[in-house]
């Protein structure tokens, strides 16, 4: 039995309220939700951290150090530059899972390039709330593995 | 009920042979059936098409137009430049999923370009034999919300 | 009447003091007092937050959703790489207005690119003071305009 | 008391007939007009030239030199390439204003970069015809600074 | 009944002395002749305008509104750079065809970037005398289909 | 009296099918009819042959040598970058004429380079059916020039 | 004793025909001959598979996995792009060879970079027939090292 | 006699954990003390802060303004990308050098690059702990010869 | 004895006014005098145009045709840019020389490439008003080595 | 019966000793007396130089005009920028042939460039010892076909 | 006790004299001098080597090899393109420190880029004279650690 | 009365016999000599120095210090490259110009870059003989002008 930290970044507190063609209508609640009850299903804790600040999620990943068994991050905005953030899960042993609501290889060519991925174990975008779900999949199928 | 078809790109064939430090031991065989088992959990079929042409995706791609709901497709190294398979997605109205075992942004540069993400609905890659069964889930799921 | 919400970047807070040459010598609280008394000729209210942290930013703008009318913002450094705020930015639907002192276009390469343009509705920049007085007559005018 | 010259480039003649989702109903003689009647409010006269022509408009700037104490110039599409435009300006000691009906940011990339925006003291973009009473005013305030 | 616009650009003029191994030996009257000939076939007028100056083209582009039909511009070595003929052409409602005598793409590299073909309906480039034919068969029939 | 062949690429088999947007309503059947029609008229016989494989496009092309006149190739997205199709072309001593039915560059970035164009007589694109129509008169009139 | 595979790209069957300026007058056949002597010299048997087709050469080097101790390759345009070749000989662990016949670096720039040449042991290019012979003897050398 | 500001950027707090093949196990504390004991030699004071906050980096520089005669910086991840902290230190009139543990120029791409060295009087790299010491033997240099 | 065409571009009718710490003092028409004095001591006529509209300068270019035996252009920011007036050189088959009066090199970036070297005979800058003496004798030698 | 020179750039005479894990153990020495061996077998004479200076390696190319048939080079690092060697030897009218040990492709970056390879008859690259054997074969054959 | 081997590049000879606002006025001479002092209370003992020639650079790395512990090396303007420096480095196998009297990210972009930085174990630049002293400390440091 | 000093670059020594389509036959020696007679009608001596090598020209330009009031610089393939004779040339104080007897801007795209361009006060290229003596009037000129 082991605790997953979910991370989210900048703006995903507004979700249901921003954008709602892009990201859908379903707000981050119900997201860290649907998330924990899959963790539990593979008897795993789920933690939720929202930070607007890249140290507020550098700071959370390296509290994960020794507490959390994976880390699955959606960094939203700051997927594409902030690699303060890539180096901080760079120092982290555990499991470590990209996520985003959208595909952002749909969108604006800036969206295109991740600080975050050369970094993590997967990669899992495009598929809204369902993502929430297979990453913590992917979380439990991957710590099983060790 | 509907049908999935599993696109498997070029020496995808020689899984399990092939680098194994880099795509593991299972053999595409093994993959199959896994996807295969989940989709039947969810009430699908799945039909399995691979190929090392270009031409052989092109057309299992524009076979599939009207068969089937879903095309989950790892195309393999033809995921970085093969515009005549990312034309016939373009061209197919079902659902659409970019799978890789591997986590292709920690390897070369020339693997971090996918001519194929923008016109699918999500990618997910780096969970190797776990990503198969994500996919069938990840295909149920959009299926379902049609 | 409503409220028009300045923000101030990083750094911000040392003008008057910091690089008088490019800056000149009107400091941050003489610049909001003189773009309150131009928002109050037209109605209007003016807040003003000013933040060295991307993330403090980031949080303004999102408090402004619902209680400001429009945002007048000079990102200073932020400009050229903060993405969060220009999700934050896109995320909020009332009158948006990049604002700077001096003209980017003079200066050094990187000050040429600018991740807020884009999601703004329009830009003021290189007429240090009267910018300010500036900004709050378009904001005013694109009100009126709603 | 100054003489200011505005400045209009090629098509800006078609104002208020060409793409007005772009850039409006309002024709040029309107927007001079509204420039001309806030030049007067500061006391100082308006002239108006608009060509399509790039030596058109460098012999404009020249033959403004001794004449008019300020230039705002609305370059339309030769604000990307015309470096006639640029060096003529450069060679202008007084006032110089680049103005934009709409924010060029969010259109084609070629839009994006200027070649007169190094070579004025300020620019204003995105405020279709408010932006022009912004510039006369910015120009105003910058003589009275001189 | 309609007019077609056929616009020549600079040095067109020397058609026939110019450099004969890359544009052949027939002058531009010829060309025009032919042209206006087939033009006839279809019942149409064609007028001709060339000019070595951007801004005359610009001109004629925009005289060319509510007068002609169709315009087939070669718009030679300002194909290249000169947006406000690219400008004037989005202001025009009607048939656009871009036509050129040799094949730009085995040319010099400068010569295989156009900024006027993302504004017209086509393009043929690459057969001489008889391009003019085709173009005005094409504008032809584009204006039949409208 | 000569042989011109018609080679069509990948995905073109779905004509009037695959995105009528963007291609149309007309089959690939009717084209070909069409284009045939055409160089009937010149006393011209026409082969056609569709592939989704770049082999067999330069399997097609080499056949053609010493058989047919003139090639007419629409080699939709191996157009940019299929480079043995190129290779083959240029091993083809025949009249050669690049077609699209779309004007590629009012599309993606990757559609705006053509390893075909170096290496042809000349470029038709953006008339949809009467495109076909045109390049054979542009073949019939290379053909005899020669 | 060991078997070599000689492979030859798209359009080299064409030998002797195509370009005799850049390739010669030799025909594949002759050059097989050769070097199916020369392996002879060295106790060596030489298969040969010509293919247009880019998953021909994949299929064919996938089959030489346990057969043959050798692959000399010349790859032709697929040289430039066609990654799923680069990639089956990085499953491949016998002695890899990368052969031209002409010099590519005295050539277009497109035939500058090689997709093959980071996964084989060495290069032989520019040497016409000879390189043929060369190539097979750096195999002999190196399987006789191994 | 001297206060010297030393500051640590993101995840320096973790030294001696996080990868220790890069940055060695020497604790943040233990360079710290040894910074310390080596501006003690000089007669200099040393304070240090830490901060995975971009903002808090430049608080921390902006209230060095008047207090601390040097400030030496190791900014980590924030080195490649930190405007603000790159203004900041601009803003800072007295002496600065920029210190890394590692060589960034023989690690990844993204690291070869710095917005922090030319705004700062010297660079001292890859000498691990005894950079620390260096860096204050320098800084106190540079303020004797003030 | 021949006639020498020097063709002076834009701005350059503001010399000895325009910013003199780069162009010196002298007038256009003091160096149009020394360049004829020098033409006269060879035994040459000298001709002068100056233009501030690129298609004037094209005009001059032709009307030079079967005119003059020379063409000395100081194409001034119209170097960088104007492929009409490097495409109209191109069609001038006398000798051709480029020239300026400073050394663009040591200037901003976009005056570093000019589209007029690649079609001249040879190129003088940086030697102002001396400049223009040479030009005349470099003309006068290559006219004599014909 | 000719001579040949064999050429070695900087750092080759470390030999055997320098990173023996990417150009084995063999000496310099042994490299000459094998190539050497090898001429003679053809009747021919070799000679060699080493020199860490480009200046040296241009000296020898310029004395062996006149005197030797063909040149084998490695240039090593000067491979990759040194344009004097790169100019003499385009002045010498021989065989020329480019050597290296190792595969430069399999290496860093800046090692796939070689400014030597567009002025060279062939390449010959990653064969080590054997190499030398190739290249003198490979100069043999071409001398034997002038 | 052990040898340290400084290098100084092309025109360090000239120190003192040129451009004294950029490297001050100490000479070479006096550089050496404190070097070798410093390098006295470490107890070890410093050559110094200074050439104009790549060559000469070479040959003193080389001839340091089982001489001498370390190399400090201020390669002056060699450090951003010789690569043959760079190689030599490469295959000595003692201490390595890259060594620069000003900041070279201060100045021209062609002085950001250094060939011998990825070859080193550390850097220092900026310090001017006292940089010398910091380097024989690093040096030390490094080969006391060894 | 002063001294001149002709600096020649590699390759130089071969004039008359290297490539003659491109550099003429004229030799060296008779270059010189024309330079010489033309210094001596200003009353001036010249000196000359040709090197392969980068140090040797390196070493001239640093003798020429005090010696020589002007240097005249063919430094044929360095020009594009060898940044120590930049330096050197920033070094000397005295006239300084760049000639070559081509245009390079008409031969392969790495001999339009030239690190000596920015250092020097003019350039002359392309009139081969005719240069030689054009840049002894113009160095005369500007030695006058001091």
């Amino acid at each position: 039995m082991a605790k997953i930290l979910l991370l989210s970044g900048p703006n995903l507190n507004l979700l249901g309220v921003r954008e709602p063609h892009i990201y859908g209508t379903t707000t981050l609640d119900e997201l860290v939700a649907s998330a924990r009850e899959t963790a539990a299903k593979f008897g795993h804790d789920l933690d939720h951290v929202q930070s607007n600040h890249e140290g507020g999620l550098v700071d959370a990943i390296q509290n994960a150090r020794g507490q959390c068994a994976a880390i699955i991050i959606n960094a939203a905005s700051f997927t594409h530059y902030a690699y303060a953030i890539s180096d901080a899960l760079l120092a982290y042993e555990g499991v470590k899972i990209e996520l985003h609501l959208s595909n952002p290889y749909t969108r604006e060519p800036w969206r295109h390039t991740s600080v975050v991925s050369p970094v993590v174990d997967g990669v899992i975008c495009g598929f809204r709330a369902t993502g929430y779900r297979l990453a913590v999949e992917a979380a439990a199928s991957l710590l099983e593995a060790k």
